[in-house]
């Protein structure tokens, strides 16, 4: 029987497990062009987070006592489709779930490169494409630049750092604690400062960055957004990804440096991966050369069940993971 | 004898008349290729304030103890230089002072155009030229955007609010005061905004822009800049032009709506007109064109006299002035 985690209630400021229902979805016969999947791996994202507000965005909110969405890959089980067969692996978007009925078409196949399925939900992925397109397209880095990169440890941020040294920049990740700023430096960053140290990031920033940064890649805001507009050189790009600061908070961001922009003619950019998903070629074609090469390294955090689905979603927002938060069903 | 405002101490916070000396300059004979200028319009400029600072910025701090530069008009009195005849009227920046001795090349012809000189140092200036560049180079406006512009009713918001209408754009501008937001309104805007009102701007922002912004044109950050990413549509750009709200107070900015940049692919970009200084042509041949068709109105606040020159700078953060402030020697 069919089990997904449906939205109980929209959370008032950091979500709780009151907010989650595991509901039982029943089975029903396949209507003509439709496949059942098994899923194996269900991805949870910071950007969930938003489509719990009843909020118009970028994507639609979550309904109210409704299956939730998301990242997903499995197996086909049945299917009354000419596109898949039985048995094979698709990614698709109806995650929060064990197993999923959906029209074929609504489903794509895994590219042909030599990992781990799960690695589609992450790096190979909607938060790798997000690195990659962030990176090289909406900040522009090119070599020779300094990259500050937020969340590094985390499964768009680790990307970011490992595309950055592959196009030959310096890099500056963050992350929080010893274990996670370790992990960046193996991945080849540069220099890494642990926001959780105490001190200030925009000191800590300046103490390795000090020729300035020419690129940040933001996936936290606040203090961090804040650091790179104080140490922004002339002409510097900030990609915009996520502000996962305030998901939660919804307070205000205070910047201290934001007139900075003006002197130093900065261009700050908000994004959204869909934009680029026309190009995936060019990602999985790149990815795919770094891959071979050994350039790519990834961590995973994975939560076991689909019963613990909702804390791995909440492990998101205290730090919980290194690289990708995956559940495995 | 030549006198000039000299810099005595640097400001913190708010600038005070302890802050300016007058000074004597002497007399001394000409060199050759220098001219000597007896100026007759002097200009005070918000960016002036980030000049008395002891901070490293795109134009270099006032020297303690000497006279303060800026942009002039005067008249050629004395040449030792084949380009300028006694008599020529001549633009420069060697303002702060009623008579100037400078090198010929430091010196320009005002362009031909049917203006009084003093347009030179405003709307057909460099402050005109931060509005037009800013607008649609920086900020990329074009026909049927709708465009937001705080500080309106200065030198360069109200420029804005004519080159926007003259393209074809819809236009919010926002000013301090029934007095200066009718003017704004009698340039053309749609819809005014008086922030002095006590009504929030983001909800007096809301309520004039429906359907949104497309571009905002930003001289004072602030609460402004936080409205108008409250209020800013999918691919809004924001042309950062100045932040009179923090030149002097130096706090923080903080902005309540700044995750909006993430959804809506806003771009938010500082700039300075210098940058676009070979492109004056361009400038010229457009604000000609609209002069002669009666599309560019203007408004100065007038201080007589050198002795007052510092009363008129205070006057830019206090909103002393419509239009552009100018000191008539």
């Amino acid at each position: 029987m069919a089990r997904a985690w449906s939205l109980k209630s929209r959370p008032q400021g950091m979500p709780t497990m009151d907010n989650f229902e595991l509901v039982e979805l029943g089975t029903r016969d396949l209507k003509d062009g439709e496949i059942r999947v098994a899923n194996s791996w269900l991805s949870v994202d910071p950007y969930m987070r938003g489509r719990m507000n009843d909020v118009k965005s970028y994507t639609p909110p979550f309904e109210l006592g409704a299956p939730m969405q998301g990242g997903a890959i499995g197996k086909v089980i049945e299917s009354r489709s000419d596109t898949y067969k039985e048995g094979e692996m698709v990614q698709h978007f109806a995650g929060w779930r064990d197993e999923a009925v959906l029209p074929a078409d609504q489903a794509q196949s895994l590219p042909q490169l030599d990992v781990d399925p799960q690695a589609y939900l992450g790096q190979l992925g909607m938060p790798g494409m997000t690195a990659y397109f962030g990176l090289l397209e909406v900040a522009g880095a090119k070599e020779g630049d300094t990259v500050f990169v937020s969340a590094a440890a985390g499964a768009v941020g680790s990307t970011v750092v490992q595309i950055a040294k592959a196009k030959g920049c310096r890099v500056i990740g963050s992350a929080g604690g010893a274990e996670k700023c370790a992990w960046v430096e193996s991945l080849g960053a540069d220099a890494v400062i642990d926001y959780k140290s105490g001190t200030p990031v925009v000191k800590a920033l300046g103490e390795v960055a000090r020729t300035g940064i020419d690129v940040y890649f933001d996936n936290v805001g606040g203090e961090h957004l804040d650091a790179a507009l104080a140490h922004g050189n002339q002409g510097a790009r900030f990609a915009i990804c996520g502000m996962i600061d305030v998901y939660n908070s919804g307070k205000a961001t205070e910047l201290r440096y934001l007139a900075r922009l003006i002197g130093m003619r900065m261009r700050v950019q908000g994004f959204i991966v869909s934009d680029y998903m026309d190009r995936a070629a060019e990602f999985y074609r790149d990815m795919g050369g770094w891959l071979k090469d050994g350039k790519l390294k990834r961590n995973e955090t994975v939560f076991d069940g689909l019963d613990a689905m909702p804390d791995a979603f909440l492990g998101l927002f205290t730090g919980g993971n290194t690289g990708k938060m995956l559940v495995r069903v």
